[in-house]
This record gives structure tokens, sequence and C-alpha cells, in this order.
């Protein structure tokens, strides 16, 4: 197993550092991992995501659902930010999302234009930003360099700053996949090399070995994939994110194994809000079973 | 029925609520909702829109006609605003069209370029700005970032901002087409999620089913769609555009059924001026009388 | 008819205002109307244009030629501009012409560059500034982009903007062309609503169908286009550009045929230089009995 | 012959007439005439350039040459200036030469990226910058946009700006070529209109006629050819380039006629370093008993 | 032998004399050689670079190497930078790698996007700044206006520029290939043109000649093509990479032969630490036995 970074050896400043630990160490379980809800998909799916439980549609019901399943954070775009996070402002940390984009146009070149800044995240009293980077994109271009100025900003104000490290685009469908092992490990790296602070990636797939480099061809277990992830990131916290809605065993298991590679915590949307309330409170008691079982300093 | 959102819960700053509250309840009806007379068309379609009626392809026509018929605003791009606003400025509300185009060149990858800035409709004395956004344009990435820099402005200076959310361009038509249940609702969604405070989008057509992800190929009743429309803009308050000149009988009823679903009111131009003088003046009377039955705070 | 706009109802600031006096009651007729000279082809044709009189390829002779002609303006480059106006200055108006371009590479996206700013007529003395859009290009994006920022920039400093718009591009060419009635109508409304205060237009053709939608593939006489023209640019002064040497005769009639509708004058370069000098000035005094006959305010 | 322009003629600011005047009176011959040194092609064409005399790879050596040679500036890119001019600095006058690029990748639509400012050259006491516009190349729009500022920021600073004016690109090879008079004419046209100082353009062949436009396509005398060159140019200063290492009897004539054509001087680098150093002396002094026939204010 | 250059005649200015005198003199050998381990490769080509000797996974790893080794130096991106140079800041010089792609997508025309700043170089203490140049790409515009900015900035800082001068992209393959003594040269020459102070190239391979221009057919034995390389650098200081992994014994012939043409040192990352730690620090042995036999002021 990796050992899991504490925040006081990964090189953070001193906003960062505050912010990062009232996240971590007050809200949620307060024992230094972390859940959180992610709810930009209304931009990157559409209204279709929510047809499952209509009820979701509403950013209300998901502040209310942060509050009440005790999230370490709740991700939101700048427009429900300023209109739905006032409602209980204080009571969850929130997560700014910088970047995002729809996904009616072709996904070949994918990048994630920004829609909102660092200053926005600290005028509305956010303790995090996210930014959406699609590894390996045709794009990557101006998507570094977009992601240069987000960095610059997040290290001046003190914002921690989660990268959602994608790879994606026509070059990575013919190297494995977007949810490889390859993949994975390198986007978990290259969020780790431009400076992001924590990165959220998916559950690696080690049996996803079609176009993949040398080393990545061959036989790995889920849990040393994971493993291999985490040592990729070295001193950026790991979030393992849900992705779309799956078997409840299943995703507990990859939750588990995640935990045990020494990743910080879950970042689970659809999992979490495709299912009628109280469900959603059940399942995120079971998630926090695991989390209490990897404190953190 | 979708509850209308009323301006004090919508996380609005002072000088927008300033504005928008004297769009709602000092012009028109004076009762909350809006009735909006866009003149953008001669950039958008050319002089080729006004020979229904010759009479409008003049601005101080229309200018006039949007103080004899009583509507809590006129949107104008910068040039006729400069030239013609001043005739009966303070008598209407500006809405300023920040953003515009011919439709000349290929809608292939649609994208609408600034022609003035915030600070231009502050100089003027208008009372809200305008934003074409082409949602799920191939272009989408210039497009939000053209429009972040709008709204930080907007929302430094407290200028409320209508979106005209318009799905368009190439991966639109194989998706349902511009007018498409789930184009128009995942435009409305954009839009909110993006950052608006007032929303533009067409009635939606939910028999456009040609190529729409899943749950959009049921079936639905006009009803449905729009109200599904408003669910998704949440706390966005929402203008049903009249598009081209249509049947009046039909065109009266999707406005019933928009108030109905909780939008806050209408923008209608070729309907109106596309007609003579007298016969505007008399529809603006109905469009009156069904708004009339929606108050709201 | 329509009737001529007066200087003080177009919405002009003072220094606009003041220019613009200066230009139609000080120089030339002094009767509100203008005779323009312009001379910005040798960079977007080269100097094969001054084989029909080697001559005019000195600059140094038509700006002379603009004194003695008793012209309203010369429009030059700013390379020009720097060498050549000194000799006259404050003899003759100077416009600056802010952009251009070689006729080398494809005209298939055209888009004409900026080589000067408002601020450098300034510095130079000038009394407007010219701008060459290419209305319907499909580089229109990057066109508006660049005219927004000079159109500001002349608002602040006071400084009259003359479009020179220019139907053209590839999709303009499918459409009737660059001279047909639709096109021209366009380009002057075009200018129009993005805030020129002077357009130049070429004489429309009526007979140029090909392509053209509804309204413009009926019968129309050349008086009736340029009426509608005028009626398009409403309160955006008309100068109706000389084009390719023609006819005297035909030239003239059109120029008296754009008076009669409405238009403020005319500009005419290569009908005027590509011929001895002595004739050059009697053609000029032919053009200025038709002006003198529309006078304004 | 075309007269040659007097420095207190060509509308230059103080700052530039003072460094011109250095360079014209000062330096070289002092007869208002010049000779330069351009060592540019390193970079132009990597260092294969230097094959035929290898002491002249070393920049030192090239900088000791121009001030042995009595040349009238030498022109270098920033590193070598930064690293080789403060040998001899104030013993012959530096041209830096702002842009340049490899003639590696495709040479269909060139554009020479900025490698330095007008504010480089004044810190490293230059007395003229250098700028390569390839006029007619299909990336016109940059090149411009590009030049533009640098001809600001050398009038605001007092730099004379001299156009290395190349007919480049691929719509230039379907016109007559690189070289043809048509081409060349254009070029320094181009160079005046848009704000050049200085231009340097390659000797006009005019028997390069495929293509080229209908005057362009009779029989001209390489005589009439430069004669027109320098009459397009009007107020710039005519620098007529060597090129390629060439025949030095055809290479002499060429210079005469140029200098009789009424061009202010020759800027000469392969024809001069591609020889041994006693030679390239040699050559020099053949080259400034031309120059010395042609005095000039 | 060419002479390695001193650090007194490269016209370096104070600070940047200061830095590198610091990473010449103090560090390694001390004797105004250098031996750098370079620490991108995570970013350049992924994790699978550590499959090898996983130990090399983590950063802490390297860095610590690079004081047990006494390294001259350690590059590394600006995130790896932030989390672990604080552990031995002082003990060995920082270069900060300012750019950095994946290598996923395509490489038809790489472009090498920032990530960091000079200034933020200056924040962390570092020595020097690395930036990695594609000679030859087709995106070298790009590529050059980007280097440019990064030029000035790190003169404004006194900051030490090494250029990674690599051959790439879609031409160069067609010319001999990325390591042809051709495109090897060229990138020197390159970097010294534009204003590198320091430059990285691969050590040039002469028998690749495949489609390389006229005077690199010839024959040339590895010692004359390096001797070449380092002559067309000038004044501008020669780093030799150690590339992919390699045969010990043709490596340490060729850093011999590499210091013998007169490079001021070497950069070996794959080389070192793809193998065990005591076994990398008995290669830096090696390697400063050569580096030692040729001291420099």
């Amino acid at each position: 197993m990796t050992r899991r970074p504490r925040l006081g050896e990964i090189g953070l400043n001193t906003g960062k550092k505050a912010r990062l630990h009232r996240i971590l160490h007050t809200y949620g379980l307060g024992n230094g991992t972390a859940l959180f809800l992610p709810y930009d998909q209304g931009l990157e799916h559409g209204p279709r995501d929510f047809f499952a439980n209509p009820a979701a549609s509403d950013p209300a019901y998901i502040v209310k659902l942060a509050v009440e399943g005790g999230f370490n954070g709740v991700a939101l775009q700048i427009g429900l930010a300023e209109k739905f996070f006032w409602d209980y402002a204080g009571e969850v940390p929130l997560i700014l999302k910088l970047n995002g984009k729809t996904d009616i146009p072709s996904d070949a070149r994918p990048l994630s234009p920004l829609h909102a800044t660092v200053a926005d995240a600290v005028r509305l009293g956010a303790d995090a930003v996210g930014y959406t980077m699609y590894v390996g994109s045709p794009a990557q271009e101006e998507d570094f360099a977009q992601f240069r100025v987000v960095r610059e900003e997040a290290h001046r104000l003190g914002m921690p700053l989660i990268v959602w490290a994608y790879p994606r685009g026509e070059a990575v469908e013919t190297k494995g996949g977007k949810d490889s092992f390859y993949a994975v490990d390198y986007a978990a790296r290259t969020a780790s090399e431009v400076g992001a602070d924590v990165v959220k990636v998916n559950f690696p797939q080690p049996d996803k070995r079609s176009g993949v480099p040398g080393g990545y061809a061959a036989e790995f277990t889920p849990q040393q994939a994971v493993d291999a992830v985490v040592r990729s990131a070295n001193r950026t916290l790991v979030l393992i994110s849900g992705g779309e809605k799956a078997d409840d065993q299943a995703m507990l298991e990859k939750a588990r194994e995640a935990m045990e590679a020494g990743t910080t915590g879950l970042i689970f949307g659809r999992n979490v809000w495709q299912r009628d309330h109280d469900d959603s409170l059940r399942l995120v008691s079971r998630l926090k079973e695991i989390l209490a079982k990897y404190p953190n300093d």
C-alpha cells in the first residue's frame, strides 16, 4: 500500500493548506479523507442525466443533499454557484468548477473552456477550484496554456486546485481508451507534473490493453493498477471518480481498493443522485464507512 | 406548473436586481412579467426581413412602436442604439445586444462576435444586455471564452445578462435539430450553468426526435416539454422567443403554455413588426392579456 | 426620394460632429455633400493601377490633385499619410485608412488587417478614419472583432468612422455576387447596425439575381435599388463608390441617381486619377455640378 | 532616372532622422548611400550557408569584416547581437533583425515570427531595425498585424524601420514567382503603403511573366523594371538585396543599374562572405566605387 | 578542437553570469563543466519510463540522487519543483523546465506549451530555466513567439536560459530525421540566433543522410559532426543530451567526443536513473572522470 500524503509535506502555501485542511478536517468525517459531490453534469451531458431522478435537476436539492450527506464539498459551475450556494453557504465547502463544455460537438479534440476565475471562487467563499484537463487531447496546447493561468492565480490566491484529469480525444482512443491503466496513469502523472494539488481520476482498467505502450500490456490486477496511479501522482492527493452509475457492490469494492491504494477520497455524483433521496443517503453512509477506515493526518 | 422564480431568490447583486426590477415592475404591465421587442434581425438576416412591412426597416419606427406598445424593453445592436435610442431614452428600457452576425457565410460552426461591451450599455442607459450563445456549436470554446468576459463585466457593473440560447451548428443538426426538445432543454440548462440571469429560448418541439439521446425520444406534449425547459433553467428567468412569423392563434397558444410553465415573459419581433402598425399593437394587446394572468412578485 | 440625414440627428458625439461638419461644410462645395478621393489602390491592387496614368503612382501628385480639385477629403494608408500629407496638411481633410491588404492571396475568406490606429489619425490631424469590412466573408468573426476595437477608439477620440462595406468572399459569390442589390443592401445595413457613421458602398446592381434570397429576385430599377440601400443605412451617411474606371456618362448618371436617393456624396478614385491631370479636374467639375443640386444642412 | 529621396523630405521624426543620418553620413562612404552586411542566414537557411567559407560561421568574423569593410551597418538577430556586437559596438551601426524563421517547414504560407522588439534594439545601441514581410503570403493577415506593432514601436522610439519586402508563398508562385517585376514592384509599394522607412527588395526580373497581371506581361529592360520599383517605393528609401551568390560581373552591373534607378544602397551578404576574407574586401571596394558615383544629401 | 567559451565573453548580464557561475563553479566538479539530471520524462513520455527502475517514479528519489551524485543541476517541471525541491533546496541547483507536453497526440507539428514562468523560477530559487524548442516544426511560428516572451523575461530577471533544441515534426522527418547532423547542426545554430545562453542537443548522427541538403550528404565522422555543431552554437554553451538509455561504453565514448569538441557538459536522465541506485552513482563517477579532463574558466 502506498502511503497517503500528509498536508504538511506536499508543498502547499498557507492559503492552500488552510483551505484543504478545512475541507479534510472540518467537514465530512473530519479524518483527513474526503467525499465530494460533483454537479456539473447538467452542462457536461445536459438535463438527460436527471431523467433517472427528476428531483436532481434542481440544484437546490443537490446543495441540500450535500449538507445532509455530510459531504466534504459540492462542485458547481459559476451559474449555479451564484444562484444556489448562498442557501447553504458555510455549511458545506464549495468547489467552484472553473471550466466545462457540452457534449454536443465532436469529441475528437476536446478542450474545456473557462467559465469562471479563481477570483470568482474567492468572492463566493469557495474552498477549492476544479479544472478539467483532457490529457492527451490534440488540443493539449490550448489546455495547458489555459491551465497555467489558473495555476498561477490559484497559487497567488492560496486556493487549492483540483484537476479532473481525463484522458480524452482521438489519440487516446487508439491507445487503450480513456479508462485504460496506461491512460489513467499518465493522466495522474501529468496533473502532478503541471501543478495540481489534488487530482481526480477514473478507476484504471488494466484489461484495456489494445494499443497501449510496452509495459502496460502486461497483466495487472485492479489493485495493482490503482496503486501505480497513486504512486504516479506522488504528492498530489488523489480522488477516485465514480463516473457513470454502476452496480453498488462493484462500486463499493472499487472505493475500498482506491482507499487501500492511498487515495485521499472519492468524488461520486451520478452514483449518488441518480437514485431517490433516502437511497442516496444510504449509499453515502456506506461510502463513509469505507473512508472511516483510512484516516490521515 | 413550475413556479416562476422571484427576483429576491435568484442570487442577483444590487445593480442587477435594481435594473431587472425596473424592467419587470415599472414598464409594461408592471406585474413581474415581460414582453420584449427584439430588433437585431437587420444584422442577423439582412433587410429582407423588412419586405413584409417596409416601415419596419426604420429603427425610429420600431423604437416608437416599443413605446406605444408598452413593451418592457427593446433590443438593439450598438449602431442603432447610438443613433435611435436617444429619441425615446427613458421611455422604454434598452437591451443592448452585444453580439451578432450576418447569415451569409456557412452556419456549420456558428459564433456570434461581439460588437459592444457592457460598458457601452451603461453609457447608453441600457437596463440589460443580450448575448447570443450558439449552444452545441463546434465553436463553443470561443463562444464560452467570449461569454465569460461578458459575464464578468455584467457582474461588475450590475447589468442583467440575457442569453439568447440557440442550439446551432452541424452537430445540433444531427441530434434532433435546433428546435428539438433535447436541444432547447440543453440550451436552457447551459445558460443557467454558465451564468445567465435570463435565458431566451425557442419553444421546444418534442416531435423532433431524430437523433436525440435516450430519454428525449419518448412522447411528450408541448406543455410537458416547455415545463421541463423551465425546470432546467431553474433560477434563470425564461423568455420564449417568437421566432419566424407564424399563425397568430398557434402563437398565442404557445405563449399561454409558456407562461403556464413558469416563464417570465415573451420576446417577439418578426411576429410583431412584420404586419402593419395598428395590427402590431392589436397583437401586443392580446399577448399582454396572457401575461396579465401570470403576475409575479 | 429618401431624405438625407442631418448631422444633428444621427447620434454623433461632439468630436465626431465637429470633424464631420468640417469635412462637409468647410471643404469642397461646403453644402453638406462630399466628394472624396480614395488612394489605397497601390496596396489593394498594386502598382498596376497606375499604368493608365503613371503620374498617379506618385502620392504627392494625388494629394495635390485633392487640393486642386477641392475634394472633401483624401484617403491614404498610414505609410503614405506619414510621408506625403505634411505637404498639404490643413488644405484638404485626411481620411486615414486603417486597414488594407494585397490582392495576391486567395479571396475566399477575405479579411483586411489593421495598419494603423485611430490615435495615429489624431496625431496626423486626420478628420476621419476608414475601415474596410468584408460583409459576408467567412472571416466575419475576426472582422467584427477587429472593427469593434476601432469603433470604440473612434468613439472615445471623437473621430468619424467611415466603413468601406464590401460584400466579399466565397459565400457572397454564391448569393448574387458582390455588387448584387441583395449584397449591397445587406452591407449597408450591417455597417449601420455595427456602428459606422458613414458607409461607402458600390452602386447596387438589381439585375444580379442568381442565388439571392426571396424578395431580391424581383425586378427593380437601379433607382429603386439605391433608394432601398439608403433606407437600409438609415442614419448612417452613404457614399457611393466609383469602383473600376467606367464610361463617364454612365458613371455620372449613377452619381445623380445616388444623390437623388439620399446619399451624402461620392468617393471616386480610379475614375478620377486614371486619366491625365486636366481631364481629372474636368470630371471633378462635372461631379460637383451634381452635388451642388443636393445641398444638406 | 528617378531622383533619390532626401532625408529631409520623407516624413521622418527626429529620432529616425538622427539615426538614418548617422548610418548614411557618418559610416561607410558618408555620401548618403549605404552598403549593408546582412547576417541572418544562419537562421534562415542554417549552417549550410557557411560551407563555402567556414570562417563565416563565426559571427565574430562577420562583425569584424563589417568594420574592416567600412559597411554602413551589419544586420544580426537578437542572439548574435547580444553575444557579438559588444566587441565592436560603436564602430559599425547595428541593424537588429526583429524576425526570422528556419526554412525547414513548408513555405506555402510563410510568416516570419518576431524574436526581438524595438526596445531591444534601443538597449543594444542599434541604429535601425529590420523586419521581413512576406508580401502576398496567405499569412498576410498575421504578418500585417505583427508589423503594425513594430511600426508603432519604431515610431515611438524614433528607430528607422527597414522592411525586407519579399514576395513569397503559394499565391506568388502562380503569379510570376518571387523575383518577377510584378511581385517585386508590388512588394516595394506595399512596404511604402504600410509604413517602412527603408525597403529591401530583390532586383526585379522582368522576363518572369508567367501568370503576372496585364501590364507586367509586356517587355521591359531590367533598368526599366528597377526604375519602376523605385518609383513605387516613392519616399521609402530602396536597398537592393544581393540574394544568392552570383557572378561578380553580373552582380556589379545590377548594382550600378539599381543606383542609377535611384536606390539608396545595397545589402549584400552571401555574395560578400561566401568567399575568403581578402576577396570579400576586394568586392566591397568595387561596390563602393559604384556607390561613390551616386552621392545624396 | 573548438575552444569552450568562457563565461566572461558570451554577453551575459550580471544575473545570468552570477547564476551560471554558481552552477558551473560551485556545484558538481566546480571546474567549469556541468552534469545535469533531467527529470521531465514523466510528462513527456508518461510513467512508462519508470518501469525499468520503479524507484525513479518518485521525484524525492531523483532530487536526492542529484544531491548524492553531485550534479550541477536537476531539471523539473513546476508541479514537481513546488512539491519536491524544498527538501534539498540549496543543495543542488534547480533548472525549472518551463514547457512540456505529453506524447499522446500526433507529433506532426509539435509545440511545447508553457507551464511556468521565469518569475516562478525566481520564486523557487532556481538557477536556470529550460525551454524545449522544436526546431523545424510546422508550429515554429507559435514556438518562436512563445520563446520570445521567455527570453525577454529571462533577460529582465537575469536567469540563464537553456534551450532543449530538438529538431522535430513532419518536415524534419523528410530531411534526414531528428538526429541527423543537418538537423542537429541547424538546431544548435537556431538556438544561438534566437537568444539561448545554453543549448542542449542530441549527439549528431552524420550517417543519417536521406533528404539532407547538399553539404550534409558528404562523409563525416561523429567527431567532425559534433565539432561542427559546437561551432554553429558559437558563444552559446553546448550540452549533449543522453537521450534513450544506451550501451554504457558507446555512451561514454560520445561523452568524451562531445567534451573534446568543446561542449560545456552533459545532461543525462534515463541513462542515469533507469538502473538501480548504486549503479547510477557508478555511472555518474565515470562521466565525471571525463568532465574532469576538460576544465574551463
